[in-house]
């Protein structure tokens, strides 16, 4: 587990989307992030205060998270002034960048004269088992896509607040940098070795309270000729009692495929439901999450009405709509 | 690759069944090895010519293989003597073993010295690409199975010296450790990351002559918890053409699954099908293979039988009754 509170680092960002990271932090777990500190330059603004090292020090930050990406895949010596600093004054850096903190010979000098911790979350830092298939307490909902990037985090996020709201027992359970970094913990699935793939899940989604649901993070999609793998380990590892199926509904074709056709919510709903009940026979798909934002306001709520009538569920957008139906759907 | 011939190592196997890498190499590919030698006490024997290291260096070796399972999880100081000769005469080494030949100092320093490789195929040693999901020329067949271990790899052996013996051009594409050291080169994709599974047998299988077959080991079972997105990852990348189901009908449950219930032959079919008409529409399921040996010869032989009437496709065992007819199904 990374150590909260977080400095959020914004480095130069050249505009607000570089620092995704840091906005998604800043979202889903404000209490997470005491401050923020930018290099001239930067175009990015979590309207979090202004902080230098000492000032976090002082605020009782204990971790430097990069929030940002970084150009032409290289830590540049401006931003290393930073994080040399960070760790000489005691804090530990988090790290989703795919250049790794740990090949930085100055860094990891610094991390170990200093006693502190660098936290590479695309890399796993845990031996996982192998999965046993054995049956646990507690509740899972596994959001599943009709293809990559078509928000299952964010779903399982909004339905986390939305539960927290309620009084209702969760957990998001990350599965990948991004969600890492949010929650300070989870499992960087897509760099898992193949045969640890469905225990590391299990290992992430413990026994727990009859009444606790875990909000697992999907990845991939079972469609997707690149990743499926990956998607069909989180859905034997997860034992899903409950499955979410999201899409994106103006994407002429599978992210990175040119050749395939996205497949439909039902074909997912139908295949991700077989291969859940293989592990959980009592597992239901309870709704589906649409990211409508290439649609006008008109005639995506109608797009949802059409989805609702003919899948005879709730489809929300959790941007437009809320995610209130899913989870009146998830406790029914 | 893994350069050819072998010299087989036995060392003090307590008995045949823990040499039987050696036995698979000597009964797949009876050419790649020229001899063998063993230590006192060795209980194993391939019916080669006995060799010192310095006859098999005389008889044009390239390559000491470790043909045996090890005792205790470590690679004793009675083996290493001979490892050390052989690296020392001019020979690579080639290993499956869990404890890695690179985990020795000893062995490392030896091979650098002379200039000799060491080959641990239970480690991926490319970099292997994404899958893309293009479209490839050449023809593929894969076999899946109810479960693991059910006879996946030698079903596809088999198939292979059926079609070189009918003059049909083929390829035995192997994906785990016995495979790989059997035909000098393949993917341990057991060991492969998450994200590049799918693109490590892309990689495998490449655009090949309209008239050539890949027989394509397979892994695992779309229907195990622990390893199916391993088996998904196979069926997308592999793209295949045609599809064996295997099958051994005496197991009372799953493999390492004390819960899990083997699922029917036709079931594996279906879902097998499913998947891999996303990547490639014209895949048909072209027949059975049956490991029987847990039934007497009258039994096994109605069995097979009744499974052809149901299935209306090709019921085999590749030992009782040779894989022709798959062959005569694949080439139909």
């Amino acid at each position: 587990m990374i150590e909260l509170p977080y400095l959020l680092f914004l480095g130069d960002a050249p505009d607000p989307l570089a620092a995704k990271v840091a906005q998604g932090i800043k979202d889903w777990n404000p209490d997470a992030a005491v401050g923020q500190l930018r290099l001239p330059g930067c175009n990015a603004d979590m309207k979090l205060p202004e902080m230098t090292i000492d000032q976090a020090v002082e605020a009782g930050v204990k971790t430097l998270v990069i929030g940002v990406a970084n150009r032409g895949g290289i830590i540049s010596d401006k931003w290393k002034v930073v994080l040399k600093e960070a760790l000489e004054k005691g804090l530990d850096l988090a790290s989703g960048l795919h250049n790794l903190l740990r090949d930085e010979p100055e860094l990891v000098a610094l991390a170990k004269a200093n006693g502190r911790s660098l936290h590479d979350v695309r890399i796993p830092t845990v031996k996982y088992p192998i999965a046993s298939g054995v049956k646990r307490t507690g509740k899972r909902c596994l959001a599943v896509g009709t293809d990559c990037s078509v928000g299952k985090m964010y779903t399982a996020l909004a339905m986390g607040k939305e539960m927290e709201k309620r009084g209702i027992k969760s957990s998001f359970r990350a599965t990948g940098q991004t969600g890492i970094l949010i929650t300070g913990g989870g499992v960087p699935l897509d760099a898992v070795i193949a045969d640890f793939m469905a225990g590391s899940i299990e290992y992430l989604t413990p026994d727990n309270d009859a009444d606790h649901w875990d909000l697992i993070e999907g990845q991939g999609s079972l469609f997707h000729a690149s990743y499926s793998g990956v998607t069909l380990a989180l859905i034997h590892g997860g034992q899903p009692d409950a499955l979410v199926v999201c899409h994106e509904p103006t994407r002429p074709h599978m992210r990175g495929l040119p050749d395939y056709k996205v497949p439909s919510i039902g074909a997912v709903a139908d295949l991700a439901l077989t291969m859940a009940q293989m592990v959980n026979p009592d597992c239901k798909v309870i709704g589906i999450s649409v990211n409508t934002s290439g649609m006008p306001e008109a005639e995506a709520l109608a797009y949802l009405k059409e989805l609702e009538a003919e899948y005879k569920m709730p489809a929300v957008d959790p941007f437009r709509t809320g995610v209130g139906a899913l989870v009146d759907a998830l406790v029914a």
